[in-house]
């Protein structure tokens, strides 16, 4: 048992809480037997719920939490008052060593702070970043930062760009990963000050593999391994792939209403297209990590079903086994105490 | 003669001069009667040029420019060194009030800071913003910065939106426009520094229609006439759209390629397909002003056509015909001199 991976299941978390998040604890169970499931909420409830399935009993225990917390409440204050609830309980396991990674799809505000407030940084970590993979012609790329933290420094970045490596090259199994800086133009000297702060120190720093600047126009077509940039044009990003991904794809299917020609095509691409879709769908890549804390917590989309729940356990596995804690750690340099 | 609209076109500017930009001058003067088009550039190239076509010739006049400005170059040293190339000669005449508004599909930097230096911004300006329209699912919008504008203010912000709405007004002809603020949430009291300091003036503003803050998955679904940003999101928001259309378009047709059935229905809905790409081309909607200088300045993409830049010589008439040079000035209000 003690070599067990230990994941505690936000139960209570996202859209289609508690069923999608219990079933894909059995199924995460059923897949893997390295993995141990703690669900988190409302015990009575889950009981219930379990007993929808069979599965190895042994790897999946309740633990009660009366409240939850809402997506629409204050992330802060949430944390602070709601300390029965499945999110803070369940982050709080890892926080005592009682688990090693926490799964959730509740509100993305309350996982970011629970996160930093409850888990805490590693030392030498000065900002936990949110790195989600997203879809690329070539396969995948890791966004870092896409959380919450405004205002970086660029000293905020260089770490991004050390933890992003390490991440890509031990859990994903990215030889030399390469790093690209989001900017304006591919150029050194473009960009505004905070982009040609950050490149500079880029080119000095050991360990990574940059190639320089990367203009959004390349991001979908797969450039670079790993995208830096601050978070708040990562949430510009994230988000815009989301929605002009939506977006085209509604105008094409419109577009194949406008003939009968079109709309007999359309029947015959039916299949092919959801695939392509699929393929182009961030939720078949599981959660997002929020890197840099003492344990490991994982962000998927409110709107996961047991799929994309499921793969976000299962990542849990090799960032466990890597201690990647410890390696970030180890890679960055100690630096001089600042107010952030 | 006098009331025609003067328009300088960089003839030796974009990846297919001189062709193309004859080609669109000769169209613009035979599709509107008011247009005047000047041609810079090398005299007896464009003469041969012009000789494959009949249009009416006291419409169109060669301005002779020995150099050229290649995309390249340093944008302010290739200024400052190339007073006699097609770009330099061109935007001097709009100073000069020779003509209303230059025209180029040129170098990108060259435009913005030969606009800035050479046509100079109008009275209580602080930054000149390049605005393109971006296409939507309900048609488009208007994205302001997306120029060479760096580690902007929030009063930048403030202008950007009142000379946005200005624009969409009376050259679109939209009915009190909506503006919205790119941010990473809805809500007020999110994003960073300058977004949470520019919400806060926005609301204070007179003559916007401000809805609040977008977030950047809200922009492809049409959710303001206005989108207002620095230019750093600025510009990756505009080159995401470019990027990700592509990389989805190329991974359709992919997908179209793997079955027999998808092949054949592929074929198809190819003119259907075709039809939806048109719609969200951002070529369909000419090219990008550069908005608040004496005169007009239009950037359209280096990659443009006849059809595009043909496009951007008709734009001019609005913008012209409606002042709106001193349209900006009377609506922005007189503000202490700052250091940029």
């Amino acid at each position: 048992m003690s070599e067990l991976i230990k994941v505690v299941l936000d139960a209570m978390g996202g859209d289609y809480a508690p069923v999608e998040p219990v079933k894909a604890a059995v199924e995460a169970v059923k897949e893997s037997d390295k993995i141990f499931v703690y669900l988190t909420g409302q015990e009575e409830v889950l009981k219930k719920e379990l007993q929808k399935y069979t599965y190895p009993q042994d790897r999946i225990e309740v633990v009660h939490a009366s409240e939850i917390i809402e997506t629409g409440e204050s992330p802060v204050k949430a944390i602070q008052s709601k300390k029965d609830s499945s999110l803070v309980k369940g982050l709080k396991m890892v926080r005592e060593g009682k688990a090693d990674a926490f799964v959730s799809a509740g509100s993305t505000g309350a996982v970011l702070v629970g996160g930093q407030v409850i888990v805490r940084k590693v030392p030498g970590v000065e900002r936990a970043p949110l790195a989600p993979l997203i879809p690329t012609e070539k396969g995948f790329s890791l966004l870092i930062d896409c959380g919450a933290n405004v205002d970086a420094r660029s000293s905020h970045l260089v770490q991004f760009a050390i933890i992003g490596t390490i991440y890509m090259k031990y859990v994903i199994g990215i030889e030399n990963p390469t790093v690209g800086l989001v900017n304006i133009g591919a150029e050194e000297e473009k960009g505004n000050a905070l982009s040609k702060e950050t490149f500079q120190l880029l080119k000095e720093t050991e360990g990574i593999n940059f190639i320089g600047n990367v203009e959004a126009r390349d991001i979908p077509a797969g450039k670079a391994d790993i995208i830096v940039t601050e978070a708040f044009t990562g949430n510009v990003i994230l988000k815009l792939y989301e929605g002009l991904a939506n977006t085209l794809i509604k105008k094409i299917k419109q577009g194949l209403m406008s003939t009968l020609r079109s709309k007999i095509g359309g029947i015959l691409i039916k299949p092919a297209l959801k695939k392509t879709m699929k393929s182009f769908d961030s939720a078949e890549y599981g959660g997002a990590p929020l890197l840099g804390l003492r344990g490991l917590v994982v962000k998927t989309h409110g709107s996961s079903k047991s799929l994309e729940i499921k793969n976000s356990i299962l990542q849990c596995v090799k960032f466990t086994e890597q201690d990647l804690p410890g390696m970030i750690s180890a890679n960055l340099q100690p630096k001089e105490k600042k107010a952030e």
